[in-house]
């Protein structure tokens, strides 16, 4: 079986390739036989059944050239990031929502009925919620980011519904350790703050120590994609949209655990400086969500965030695709 | 003060047009001076105020030729209903969600920052909800209509928190008793199952008579969406959706009423026949919202069904606007 990952060239998408080939996932019984990843950017993952298509998947050429008679499922995390997608309105809207509609009628357009996996984002929501936050609780995001991807979650349903793709709507933790350099997601920092006193230096911390953030590793994440990409769609039920599992942590606790693993001199490292442009976004995040059905449903979190951070130096020391 | 209403010449376009300029209902201390209604029909209230732009809302030129310098204001009610939508899936995207961003992104160009005011449904809700259902809980449509409204309320939002209009979202009852012909709706049977008894014509009811509606009459939900616009937007708050104020009402609770108001002979020509596409799309409904916030904010509620009935028949007398 023939599997397209958009955003192949990405953190977790490049991961979630090489994870795929890996296992091999079998999906319906077929195992994974090549992937095709497009991307602005060349994919990074270097074995042979891996297709590099570079361009724009808003380009409907680009997605058509990808789908073939062997295609079975397509996992959409290319997306424009929550501080970018808010300075440029525009960008976000024709990637975050354009092109998620666009690749979803190529789908419906395939003669089989094709699994769509989405990377959706726990900015879909706004603030002021009791937590944890229960399933049936609403997007109001407070940013053009979550507002698309809220958008795309409800095309994913209403074309899983009307049966045009059988969909998966994943939303993801702020993931952390992100390893390499800060990117344009307001939640960039939570991984500067530890990655960066790691290396030996210096970082600003733009919001206050108190906030909680809702937490997963690339490795926990990047497995629960693949769970959901293999999970009969019966068990999701009619509607796909599932909170992933993560962990509550305040950013003081990631600080005691940064300590903890590399010491006070590492912590030290870290000068909380509040912006006011970051806090808005990620401060109308909640920190913790329900999710005991889809723990019940096999999806995983990690046990603490000291894991976590063991984790990271782990995968710095093992993995190629760290850039 | 200029005010454009899309679907002016719908069931509740033309009665919106009718009251604002009865009202002359003063926005922000300037009056409204003339509407246009842009509708693939004509709008039928005969009023020099009013001019009428027939065409499709989806197409751009017409909304640039309908805003003026002085325009103020926005009330977008063209809409594709439920079963048509559901039956014409291209057709409901093009009119419920790129006309909405399509007109958003007019209003957006316009030198002021417009109130645009968007008719949304409880359609975008989902079963299985614990009733009365709370503020915080969010759409999980089991119909394209839903999906369709509840990307047009994020669309609305994201807008009005950039400040690109001044936005407010109403989350409309079932609106009975409509008059005239049954349309497309799938609650379309609400109002047949009234109306059509007090006319002396047979009925088939398509669902069973547990089934909680959630209803409006016409001439509150007018008078609801007419506060909405007049509102001071700070009043209410960051997120611009509203659940108005309906009456829970079930199938048979109708029937009674309908009995106490016309007699067991009217009640008669009412036969139950259930219709599994429509019970699909209505049984997903809520009967029950909680609305104590709109009810705070000066948004009224029909007392009870009884009195549904009677302003039906006092309008059937009194209003031109029925066909
Ligand atoms: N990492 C997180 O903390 C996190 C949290 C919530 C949700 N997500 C979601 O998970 C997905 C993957 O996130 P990530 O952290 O790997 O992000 P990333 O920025 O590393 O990867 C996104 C990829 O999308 C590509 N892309 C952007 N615009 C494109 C376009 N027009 N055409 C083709 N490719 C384009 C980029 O080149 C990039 O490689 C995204 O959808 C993101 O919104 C991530
Ligand atoms: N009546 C209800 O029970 C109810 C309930 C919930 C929500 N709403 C919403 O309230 C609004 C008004 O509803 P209504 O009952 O008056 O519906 P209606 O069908 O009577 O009016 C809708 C109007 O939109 C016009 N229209 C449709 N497509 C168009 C297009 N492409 N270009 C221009 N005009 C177009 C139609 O010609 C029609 O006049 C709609 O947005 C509807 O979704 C109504």
């Amino acid at each position: 079986m023939h599997v397209i990952v958009t955003g192949g060239a990405g953190f977790l998408g490049a991961r979630l390739i090489q994870r795929l080939l890996d296992e091999g996932a079998p999906i319906d019984g077929e195992r994974i036989t090549r992937v095709t990843s497009i991307d602005l950017a060349a994919c990074p993952v270097a074995d042979d059944r891996v297709e590099s298509l570079t361009g724009d998947i808003a380009d409907p050429a680009l997605i058509a050239k990808a789908l073939g008679d062997d295609t079975g499922a397509v996992c959409h995390l290319a997306a424009v990031v929550s501080a970018q997608a808010e300075a440029d309105f525009e960008l976000g809207m024709r990637v975050n929502l354009d092109a998620t509609r666009t690749l979803l009628e190529a789908c419906r357009a395939h003669p089989k009925r094709l699994r769509f996996l989405f990377a959706s984002s726990l900015a879909v929501f706004g603030p002021g919620l009791s937590q944890p936050v229960a399933e049936a609780i609403g997007p109001q995001p407070r940013s053009s980011y979550g507002a698309q991807k809220a958008m795309g979650e409800l095309l994913v349903n209403d074309y899983s519904r009307r049966g045009f793709v059988d969909g998966r709507v994943c939303r993801l933790p702020t993931i952390v350790v992100r390893p390499g350099k800060p990117n344009r997601a307001a939640s960039s920092f939570a991984s500067s703050i530890i990655r960066e006193p790691l290396a030996g230096v210096e970082v600003i911390c733009p919001v206050v120590g108190e906030l909680p953030l809702w937490l997963s590793s690339p490795r926990t994440v990047v497995a629960n994609l693949v769970h959901a990409l293999l999970l009969d769609g019966a068990a999701l039920g009619d509607w796909r949209t599932l909170n992933l599992p993560g962990i509550t942590v305040t950013v003081t606790q990631m600080l005691d655990a940064l300590e903890r693993v590399a010491g006070p001199s590492a912590r030290q490292l870290v000068r909380v400086e509040p912006d006011a442009a970051i806090d808005a976004i990620v401060a109308s995040w909640p920190g913790g969500l329900e999710v005991e059905r889809p723990l019940g449903l096999g999806f995983q979190a990690d046990s603490d965030f000291d894991a976590i951070i063991h984790a990271y130096l782990d995968d710095e020391r093992g993995d190629e695709l760290d850039n």
